[in-house]
């Protein structure tokens, strides 16, 4: 390897440790509570360093939401290759296997960083892609769906993936709350139920 | 007014004022970034009146999530009194009517706080208490569609409130953060479309 290249692959590990301390972090404690201070303590990256690879803290919020969405994205891996009913309910079974776990039900992460948004219109803007992205693999399923002709031509895809979503986060947070499957079970069930309002019946 | 009576009304007014300053503090930053500094700062109470009210931080948190309940209900005060499905609809619409000002849609104060829950246990349980609360009107009203055979004897009432909870939720979460009433809307609409999954059919 040349100097160049373990230079750059070094700097590369430092951005990672820095975002994964500030995501761990904020994940526990939320984004406000969590200083770029505590975050360079955490991964021993000094100012200098975190100051070469993000301008601000609203930098580093901005990769750290980067970061939970493809955490999320990487432990439902089926939600990108939905194309049946039957294809929902796995993913459904899959997001719920997450959650059962000993330490589960989870708080989700975007979720978390949504409960402390109040008016930062630029954390809303983050958010706001963030979770666009996650429902656009629900909403490509929907697409495939229509195409197929097994839900109705005038389904707004983008809108039923959206109210699916709500119920996700809804049931996340009563069941992380209360520690118990039940809530999460009983929205992905809603959810699936919404989409199958839209099944296209013969006529 | 005798003087025993004027300091329980000044206490009272004292205490309140401090409540007042927290719940303010806590929905526009969080829990953990609100101090008993900063509260006292804003209300103009001294350390000894909030000790004398409030063992700790954990005590004047649970006075405030009973305040964010209080205001929750009072906005909505139809949901005490839900005995037809058409009760439902009209309580659905109140909470819409809720998020249609210029500043809504607004975040759910309780949402936001579960946000901030991390692993932590004692704050947990003030919320699930509040949310379990919040949740009794709808079961109350469920409970109420059962008694006159409109819904399944088998419906299981405090299940399909807390299931039209999280479907709230998530609605609200969504709705705040996309400045949008459409997610709380659809998210309502597919809570009531859930509940009238139970309606008893002639048989």
């Amino acid at each position: 390897m040349d100097t160049q290249a373990a230079s750059t692959e070094q700097g590369r590990r430092t951005r990672d440790a820095i975002v994964e301390a500030a995501a761990d972090l904020m994940y526990r404690n939320g984004v406000a509570a969590t200083s770029v201070d505590k975050v360079l303590n955490a991964c021993g990256a000094g100012k200098s360093q975190m100051y070469h690879y993000f301008k601000n803290k609203d930098q580093l919020v901005d990769a750290v939401i980067d970061l939970f969405l493809e955490r999320i994205l990487a432990n439902q891996p089926n939600i990108k290759d939905l194309r049946t009913f039957a294809d929902f309910d796995h993913w459904a079974e899959t997001v719920l296997d997450i959650h059962r776990g000993p330490l589960g039900p989870l708080a989700c992460p975007l979720g978390n960083v949504a409960g402390e948004l109040g008016d930062d219109e630029h954390m809303a803007k983050l958010l706001d892609k963030a979770y666009t992205q996650w429902e656009s693999y629900l909403a490509n399923g929907i697409v495939s769906l229509r195409d197929k002709g097994e839900v109705r031509a005038d389904t707004d895809a983008g809108r039923v993936a959206q109210t699916m979503m709500a119920c996700l986060q809804g049931g996340l947070l009563l069941g992380h709350l209360r520690r118990d499957l039940t809530p999460i079970q009983d929205s992905l069930a809603v959810a699936l139920t919404h989409l199958r309002g839209f099944e296209a019946t013969a006529s």
